[in-house]
């Protein structure tokens, strides 16, 4: 088990694409609706280049969150993406970035949620604030509508020009 | 993957007592609703033993079935169950006996569905009729209500007395 502690922010322009160490492209799709309340975790299937893992995640939302990951072969997560996900799978780049001691992580997504580039930062605590590259706008960490549940849910293409500017909360 | 091929009946008497070469207990429960048409395959739980698991099976009912299943810590098992699991954990004992070359699981339900046993077989294809010991009743492989993600939902317990005996489809 781990506990994850991680802040999110919105990407402001290209200039995080340079600084990129390596890039990833994901699948990921979600085998119970996060948007039903009588569930407790998410529980997540992943490709992830040529490896897929299985998530079970807490259902609370901010920074520090139960989380469980187990790798499984792709054969399994291909056919777990294409008969069991509910609502669309997800699909995005990951780049990996280094910034003055720590790594960022930026998902550009792809398909309905084309447009959308978020930064995550892992910390050793809840307290730790860290040093922000100049393309890393405001901090999303407890905006709902930015998690992959919620996305797979109502992608970006569906939200209001004022949500895609990250105006509202 | 592993497509399973099983039978399932319900169990008169206490023959198969004697006759058992194996016995373990079970806790088990469900991440998500099987009653719930929107879910697409059961996300299962389970303590056996000392080890525990997560499995993943298609929602169909009947003989043939898709399933994943993995290892996972038992400690991360007990965390899942105590957290996650939707509707009540269910426990039993199963045991193992070898009859005319068949192994046949015995499952004796406790807690809110003591009184329930049934056995199980697993076979080669969906042709296959096993020979049957003289404590196998009634074939129940497909009826809804004895299968682990229903008793979940309505335990033996709250069956009416014309279901507990098997008298009704």
């Amino acid at each position: 088990m781990k506990r994850e502690i991680e802040r999110k922010y919105l990407v402001t322009g290209d200039g995080w694409r340079e600084q990129a160490f390596k890039k990833v492209h994901f699948a990921q799709g979600y085998l119970n609706n996060a948007a039903n309340p009588e569930n407790k975790c998410s529980i997540r299937v992943r490709i992830e280049g040529d490896e897929a893992n299985l998530n079970i995640k807490s259902m609370e939302i901010g920074i520090s969150r139960d989380e469980y990951e187990y790798p499984i072969p792709v054969t399994h997560a291909q056919v777990m993406l294409e008969k069991f996900a509910i609502g669309p799978v997800i699909e995005k780049n990951r780049y990996w970035i280094e910034y003055e001691g720590f790594v960022w992580e930026v998902d550009e997504f792809l398909g309905e949620n084309a447009g959308l580039v978020v930064a995550e930062v892992e910390l050793e605590d809840e307290q730790t604030t860290p040093p922000l590259p100049d393309w890393v706008g405001r901090e999303v960490t407890d905006q709902l509508r930015y998690y992959n549940v919620s996305l797979a849910q109502r992608p970006f293409s569906q939200w209001s020009e004022a949500e895609q500017q990250g105006e509202v909360s």
